[in-house]
């Protein structure tokens, strides 16, 4: 063994055979569904199955927000220029950071401070929230996670939290995630309700996720979409046109539901 | 309506309301499973209740190959000189093209391509297949999807094909790929079984996915992997560091099954 | 020295010491310019005395076309979600494929193969030129290279082709490209002058460079502007704004010479 | 005028006029080299003529480190994949990032640092340098731009140092990168001489190049290094091998130097 070796926990291969985390992937083939194994994945371990139902769900939850988000844009004018799925799909996932998709994991470290703190002080949900609050009042820094530029009352967070219910995943951390939405417009007098990408923070604080790849979640989620929209622009669209998403008009299928 | 209008058919976005393809975010929520949602934004419709396990099967099925492939390595490459997340993402996904996960847009190409002669031609599937091997062998020209300088009987191949009977998904193109197999062997004396580039090709042909898009599966089923290799690039080792794939070492959890 | 040796003919490098192409750097610095260090880099040879100058132009025409470009606005798109520096020149250079810059490298195909015909069949440059054109009008496809959406008489090429009969490189490359655009007013009836891609790919011909590596002039020629818009994107805009380029109003500089 | 106006400025196009902060495009094209207009470009005017020859050297400076570097690697994985030239230039870019390249920055920072304190409380160059070095000795964290982890004695510090002399352009941020140095020795017994990233910083620095924006020099030297590798790998190297930059053997020219 030379002194160059190094480690990696992640995936065992040999010929005719790969283990994912100890698991053969045709194992869990058939048996695990793809949120399952991205969990696996990262975290080397299979999630609990009550997750199951909701890491589905936060992975559908983002899946496209429209022509207007900055990396449905980036894919778009890198498509636009002659270029391969899988470049546009590269320029797509540059553009999702800090300030896109980034909420989550900002969101996940205040949380993960608020309940830490409530922990070691003895506190209560309220009286750790509207600290945490007050901090960010006196800071004049905003909470990553609460208030939209464009929905109110987003139904993404609505039912995100009601399947977390459902399946009993309510803890610590959606409990704070209310709090602070109520201490914000208690205290600061603002009505900065739990946007989807606050509502994902919170659920997976409870799932033990890490901030740190949180942005992930958010990748994966949204390449659907971005697929989706440099696959029609690809097919539909002139090269090179100049591509404002306040020009784009909605021609799709009306609206209907599954049951 | 100015000139410059365009149409979009993918999402529809209004205050407090998402709808992809016409279905509300939240209708679909807890209802359909990420794979699904991706067919439905990919396509325009969901897919038969039949795809569900299958397209679950497809993403878990390329999750991760070890610290080997270019998209890992390019993606530790990034990590390794202090870029965020999202950055060594973009980075791996470049490296996803023509001849790392391709096989499988080759692959439909060369199945659409035969069993669309087939039926014009009124032959069988076997003559279909041994016109296109004698035609592939004749230009000296290889069969994507079929080979592998890894595995010689690969398990997510045999996996997938099992499922794809299971769940009445097993039509002409996956015949088409059988017989390809074995024509293979009859003509050109070559040992070339269906990789899983192949067996995800054939597959998605099945279900009428547009060869132009199949790298987008590919791309989603890697990124779990990219994730986990650059997690560990962040947090196991040293910025800047040799990452020479071969000195690597398995050090993580032994073989392990799930029911 | 195992099998997997393999061969580079680019830099050697050992302790305190770094040799392009043969040259020690610290030899290069200070006597040769940066696009005659970029010419030796790519083709291993330092270029002829009097390509420097032209090199230079080449550099400086494409530098910056303001706020419209795909490539300036997919990296002011990266820029304006939170990113580094280096993420959002990386979208801007995914932007420049091949509807935006890659004119250079057709037009750079299309002339070499006029001249190959011209000197095979002893042909003028007039009769070569025509025979090229009616080609591409019975086929209906585009010149790359000839005409552009927004200028009728690019004063880069103007000022580019003085430039090349200054310095003595103007070959038949050049009368090819001039022959060209006359035949396709004669012809076909169309006024497309030669554009700045155009004219930048019929002196890199004149100079020998491979089509095939054209793009690289283009990407490092609009390098500086992409990064002077990233940095204003950075500094005085706020994140994840809309940006429509049509709404950009000039506010720098007023016009200026120097001698 | 709607709200929605913006402000640039960068460059100034209308048809058959392109100003680049003032200056038209076609003035300059022969007149300044393609590093002056690169500074033109980022800080709004042109470069002292003192720094014209400087501007060079530094883009020189860094053309290529052959096969390891991260950039490299980057580049040459992700075109060894089939990808189109662009996009290996940008997993190229992606990996100059705080580890590679990024000293360049870190030491700037230092640099502005140190001597704005030398000048705020009336200190010697030396003193100044003592005071910062013993900050970071007790921090334990080093002063990035000084040591090499492979060239002892860089001589592309010390030509560019030559340089700097000759062309007058030396002045209390050089005198205070080799009071640092000498510092490290004299305080902490460590001889970690400056290496390239440090003497172009301290350069940058005498020109008044804002840190946040010295990647930019380094991503655009070294571009000619990664276009070079990208070209040798996509014409003499087979698809998906692995890339071990170990095993590389130079075969290139031998020595030479220009006058």
């Amino acid at each position: 063994m030379s002194d160059s070796t190094w480690e990696t926990k992640i995936t065992d291969v040999a010929p005719n055979r790969i283990r994912l985390r100890g698991y053969p992937i045709d194992n869990l083939m058939g048996k695990v569904s793809y949120p399952e194994a991205f969990f696996l994945a990262i975290t080397g371990e299979l999630p609990k199955p009550e997750y199951r139902r909701l890491l589905d769900a936060i992975l559908v939850s983002s899946v496209d927000h429209g022509v207007t988000p900055p990396s449905a844009n980036a894919a778009m004018t890198v498509a636009s220029t002659g270029n391969p799925l899988n470049a546009a799909i590269a320029a797509g996932v540059l553009a999702i950071s800090r300030f896109h998709g980034g909420a989550i994991e900002g969101c996940m470290n205040i949380l993960t401070q608020a309940v830490g703190k409530m922990q070691a002080e003895g506190q209560s949900v309220e009286q750790a929230a509207a600290s945490i609050v007050r901090q960010k009042k006196e800071a004049k820094s905003r909470i990553p996670g609460f208030g939209h530029r464009y929905h109110t009352d987003d139904p993404r967070t609505r039912r995100l939290f009601e399947l977390a219910k459902e399946e009993g995943v309510w803890g610590q951390f959606l409990e704070m995630a209310v709090a602070i939405e109520k201490a914000l417009l208690d205290i600061s007098g603002k009505n900065l309700p739990i946007n989807v990408d606050g509502a994902i923070g919170a659920v997976l604080c409870e799932m033990g996720i890490d901030p740190e790849i949180a942005n992930a979640f958010f990748i994966a989620s949204r390449l659907p979409g971005l697929v989706a929209h440099i696959q029609e622009e690809m097919t539909t669209q002139k090269p090179m046109r100049r591509i404002v998403a306040a020009d784009a008009r909605y021609t799709g299928s009306s609206e209907r539901h599954i049951e």
